[in-house]
């Protein structure tokens, strides 16, 4: 079949072997894929793994963010969806002998969506309505991480206010999610004019440019009111802070959120900072904050996602910014290293 | 009044004002205070503000840890207590005009417990059995703050593991909380060996000297697995990782957690690091850690440290490795920075 292959970080379109459903398993053709911000981490991570080493530079299939079609079953497994049903999936797959699932396409044993087939567990498929564009349904992988934020969040958290702290697509994602849920209200940073104009348009409250204005003044302007030091003493106070959610993942981040929060807050982690950052603990501890870093989603949130896109309820078509073939791999990840896409998606079918 | 007054972050004993009871306020002795890591953070802050600047130093009466005797009332305040009873409080004061509660001995309006007399809020006091001794009283307050960082972790875990880092007098409030709450295993790791057999004797399951062994490599040894990197995908399984109390709040400490911790553990972060730190923050991402910074307590929380001492549920006479008076508040203070002392306190009375 035909792949995007990755080698220390650059893709070539190849003629790779076939994979094969094993018992539990489903073989099923990618339609389209997402491209995905640790995508844009693995390639980088390769890059440097092989500039720093002798050795051949592993292959990768990458693809995690997904739409399918059912093509066969493995040995001894359920028929469960005929073949030719169009489904979505949680990108895991049992490994035999493995004692955990591997994510699909972040390991060379499992390819992901980036070539033609590939294999999935057969019991974890939902089936999608066939008026749902396949572009839509690949995006209902980075929407979970929102579910799942937001899941999160409400642990601790009721009535907002809700500040998010990047507007790529998982900034969008956690909106929409909180959107779905009726919460809010919402405040909305971004360097970027075009993405906080794209979160204005699907629900921010209040958006803002943190090299003008900050994020945290505005709760203010909202009619909420900083809790004071010590809120457990302040007779029949609501004892809640904002919730925050770090949608970047890029060094100082993490650092200017502890200056910025509101006492009491709850920060999300979802964006992801490779390598060393620098922050000031005492500023948790004077403001009593809290730091949830969250990376999958449970398989319920998934569905919660799933059946969002599939009923209409959250109209993804505004993040798609490009709709492109397998041979665009290369130019799709290099054109994500800048702003002005959002969400890429790949059909190799 | 005699009182220990810290200027520019030395000590002299001075006569000072006494201090007026307002409305809603109680005149109390100080009969005992303990010191605590934070008087020793703003002795160090104190010192440092003044060699860096040319104005006077302001004048600090510390010492919020503290058993006192009723000795009169504010205008138009109810005499709840008769004068002559011993008591404790938690250490907040309510000032007129300001909207929330200062903390006592902490700003220069409302001296602490390093001085004969002090005003409180007469609503807050804790009869205190007579049978109790001061020394033992005067610990209600650094062991409430074992009972809130044990109750910020019930949140999310039952069962344990719990890891403690650091068995001063806050990583032994904990586990003297843990321990009144049937809470176990407990693993207690230090660098000093008497503060090791100290945790040992107050009822560490496992005590580890991080310089030689691992206390998270120890989970193993007391018959837990490590979640897999889906919890959520491995069917069935537990989702709970452990919970790790850090309690020294120097440097280096979050990154040594981030890098050993379990996967979905929680870090109850109840030491205080003053200044920069450095993390990699994809740690956190890739095991789902959540960090809860805590510092002050709630009332009931604060109750609860006090029933434990009054009805001899704990017993804190071996955290007591000195108890002097008010003249020898310099000595204690430089002795503090040695681990050789555990908890030191003061009886002005």
């Amino acid at each position: 079949m035909r792949a995007a292959v990755m080698r220390a970080g650059t893709f070539t379109v190849e003629d790779v072997e076939e994979p094969e459903p094993g018992p539990g398993q489903v073989l099923v053709a990618s339609l389209a894929n997402g491209i995905c911000g640790s995508d844009l981490h693995m390639v980088e991570w390769m890059r440097q793994q092989a500039a720093a080493s002798d050795s051949p530079a592993p292959a990768f299939i990458l693809g995690h963010e997904f739409c399918v079609e059912v093509l066969d079953y493995g040995p001894g497994t359920e028929h469960r969806l005929p073949p030719g049903t169009r489904a979505c999936s949680i990108p895991f797959v049992s490994a035999p002998g493995l004692p955990e699932p591997l994510v699909v396409g972040m390991n060379p044993r499992y390819p992901g969506a980036l070539g033609e087939r590939m294999v999935l567990d057969a019991d974890r498929l939902l089936a999608l309505p066939p008026e749902v564009p396949i572009t839509h349904a690949a995006l209902t992988e980075p929407l979970a991480v929102g579910v799942r934020a937001v899941a999160a969040a409400g642990r601790q958290q009721e009535g907002g206010p809700y500040v998010i702290v990047g507007c790529g697509p998982i900034g969008i994602a956690v909106m929409l999610a909180l959107r779905a849920e009726g919460k809010g209200p919402i405040i909305a940073a971004d360097l970027s004019a075009p993405r906080r104009q794209l979160a204005e348009e699907l629900g921010a409250d209040v958006v803002v440019d943190p090299t003008v204005d900050s994020p945290y003044e505005r709760i203010g302007t909202l009619g909420f009111t900083e809790l004071p030091l010590s809120p457990f003493l302040a007779r029949g106070a609501n004892v809640s802070g904002a919730v925050i959610f770090e949608c970047v993942g890029a060094p100082g981040l993490l650092q200017s959120i502890l200056m910025g929060a509101p006492r009491h807050s709850q920060i999300i982690v979802v964006g992801m900072c490779m390598g060393e950052d620098k922050l000031m603990p005492v500023l948790g501890s004077t403001k009593e904050l809290t730091l949830e870093f969250i990376n999958t989603y449970k398989p319920e949130e998934f569905d919660t996602s799933f059946r969002r896109i599939a009923e209409g309820q959250v109209d993804v078509e505004p993040l798609i910014t490009s709709t492109v073939g397998l041979d665009a791999t290369q130019w799709a990840f290099d054109r994500l290293a800048g702003a002005e896409e959002m969400k890429i998606v790949i059909t190799p079918g």
